[in-house]
């Protein structure tokens, strides 16, 4: 035990198992350190003093937090300027808090990059470390987030009953996955898949050029082929300029969508049916007649409770615990936390630490060898890269139609 | 076992357990039929004597078959007219089939007792059984439907975990439900809650008109006292004069929506983000700068293949093999399976059987004494309702935020 302190808080959006990674750091935390202080809604709770005692929990409310879902602590969308850095360093002198832990994306690492440097510069002794999560798994450096692996698995098993229920009713089926910068949530959707009839017959990431003429002529084919079609759709398809699919239509095609734009004139993209909407209506027209419907995944897809990957939930616990190792071994002012795949034929992560500043900020795209100019587009290398993480998927059973 | 044949069909909409009632069917009628057919997509199948021998499966492929969602022999939304059911008979006739077997909601129900009727007028013995599911939970007589108990039990843990992410990231979250003529499955929403401050805070049902002025002060309220509001929308919310609310609305304020109808001049409600989206926008407009989103859980809610309640799935093989006895034991000419609630403490449905014409066409809404007049909208009495459908919900755990 050091006689210091430890403040940690969560960032930007949830996963299922974000609390698991906050329940291994307070499990190691509690005899590493004086004082372990959650912030509520990370810098936000940090630069308001809204603290609370993590060494007062009983077993019961720890084991409680780790079963469930989302930000336990609450969570914040906040880049720091450098008036908030100057206050929360403030903070933190005057507390007398050195070790500072962040669970987050790369706006999060980022975030905590600058915190550490902030320190410096303001010659106050810290240690700071980045806790990684994302569903989206965009994270550089890590073989893969802590978050996707249930993610993934939640996505798997809802096209499995999706294609089972399209089967059933016949027509076409399009499903929109999260994911602004990549395609790794979307690619999960085959995961479930035991036959090439299977769906999703279609996968359309991020990384490749959306094209709307494509598209529908893809659907009509494998509609004339099977009398149905499992269509997965990330949310952050993209025209040939680079642009998402949905602001060019909302600009060019619809002025209904038109008003639907955040504060920084995006698009908003997550919550909301506005692109499965759309893509419907413009297959509808398309296929007269056809049975055409559009679901959008939504926040279910990081938040849902009872279908949650073991080996991702392990592994989110085992990033929490391993920070607080490091950062009492006193042998790194600070990093970010990755898992590393090992080479053996069982799946294996070990975990590790990188600068911070190769973590913040950059993305992490789906690889070429991920996919495929064969439909659906995705590869049995993500299959082999992908399935291990969801904890496995039971294949279902199509006989008849 | 009788030398005579059986048939059996599954129709509209599917659930998660709807091919455990076909598998109970299956493994009770094997060896009290010569012949068991399987016809695909209901009655198409039927009329084009598109079957399969469903005694040639093997132990695993009807293992596989009771594992998998949505209907498996394929289903169908269609109502036979005159002309279907002399063609039928016909076909009946000629293949002597005598034991007709329909898993279904009202409207299969219904083709049943017409059937029954049918063959009595055209002068062909036959026995006519309906097999029922729905996760809409409105058919008539039965104490529930198969298919609702995992549909609930969906519904309640996406929103342990909606409710967890809106605390996070704080905001109104809008979340539609399927259920188009009652509340059930919306209702179902509130069994995950473990206390007031869990969401859903309020509960809109087609049972209660529905005032979008009242709508949006409730939301404010709520949000002004929480810092958040987690809301259930029953996608069937209806106006004073019964009109659904989105198609009042696609009339008289939005042209938006004027296009999104089906072949019957009827707005779809499902597989559509339109009625959360516009919620979700006359919300903003009231809260100007809140995070305001919402979500249409769609087709998962009756396809989700990882969790799904055991006691629904136990019900649901029963039901199906109850069919088969009732029909082999030759004390009735056909009729709807039900299940019956037992008054000991420990939950237990019994089944038993009721005329076709009972089951057919009706729906059962939630009973007053289901809804309330205070927020979130539904009693204590439907949680002890609905919680044993489900398998039971465990409590999450919010101590933070």
């Amino acid at each position: 035990m050091v006689k210091e302190k430890a403040i940690i808080g969560q960032s930007g959006g949830p996963t299922a198992v974000i609390n698991k990674s906050l329940v291994g750091f307070i499990k190691t935390s509690v005899d590493s350190f004086e004082e372990v202080i959650g912030a509520r809604h990370g810098l936000e709770g940090m630069l308001s003093r809204d603290f609370v005692d993590l060494k007062a929990l009983s077993e019961s409310e720890v084991y409680g937090i780790s079963r469930t879902p989302a930000a336990a602590l609450g969570s914040v969308r906040k880049k720091p300027t450098e008036d908030d850095i100057e206050k929360l360093i403030d903070i933190f002198k005057k507390e007398e808090i050195r070790n500072f832990f962040y669970i987050g994306g790369n706006d999060s690492a980022e975030t905590a990059n600058i915190i550490l440097e902030g320190s410096k510069s303001l010659d106050f002794e810290m240690k700071v470390f980045h806790i990684p999560k994302t569903i989206d798994n965009d994270l550089l450096e890590t073989d893969h987030s802590p978050g996707y692996g249930s993610a993934a698995r939640f996505v798997a098993h809802a096209f499995q009953g999706d294609d089972a229920d399209t089967r059933s009713m016949k027509g076409i089926k399009i499903n929109v996955l999260m994911g602004r910068h990549a395609g790794w949530l979307t690619a999960a959707s085959m995961l479930g898949k035991s036959s090439k009839e299977d769906g999703p017959h279609l996968i359309y990431v991020p990384e490749k050029v959306f094209n709307i003429e494509t598209f529908l002529q893809e659907i009509k084919d494998t509609y004339k082929n099977l009398g149905r079609c499992v269509v997965a759709v990330s949310e952050g398809i993209k025209n040939a300029d680079g642009e998402y699919f949905l602001q060019t239509y909302a600009r060019e095609g619809s002025s209904e969508l038109a008003g639907k734009k955040d504060s920084h004139g995006n698009i908003q993209l997550s919550g909301s049916g506005a692109l499965g909407d759309t893509l419907a209506d413009l297959v509808s027209r398309e296929l007269d007649g056809a049975r055409v419907r559009a679901d959008t995944f939504g926040y279910l897809q990081r938040s849902f409770i009872a279908d949650v990957s073991k080996v991702d939930a392990e592994e989110a616990e085992r990033v929490g615990s391993f920070s607080v190792e490091v950062c009492t071994s006193n042998k790194k002012e600070g990093g970010s936390i990755i898992l590393l795949r090992g080479d053996s034929e069982e799946y294996y992560c070990d975990t590790d630490i990188v600068e911070l500043g190769k973590v913040a900020k950059g993305t992490k795209e789906m690889p070429e060898n991920f996919l495929s100019l064969d439909k659906p587009y995705v590869t049995n290398d993500f299959f082999e890269y992908a399935m291990p993480l969801t904890g496995g998927i039971e294949p279902k059973t199509q006989l008849f139609v």
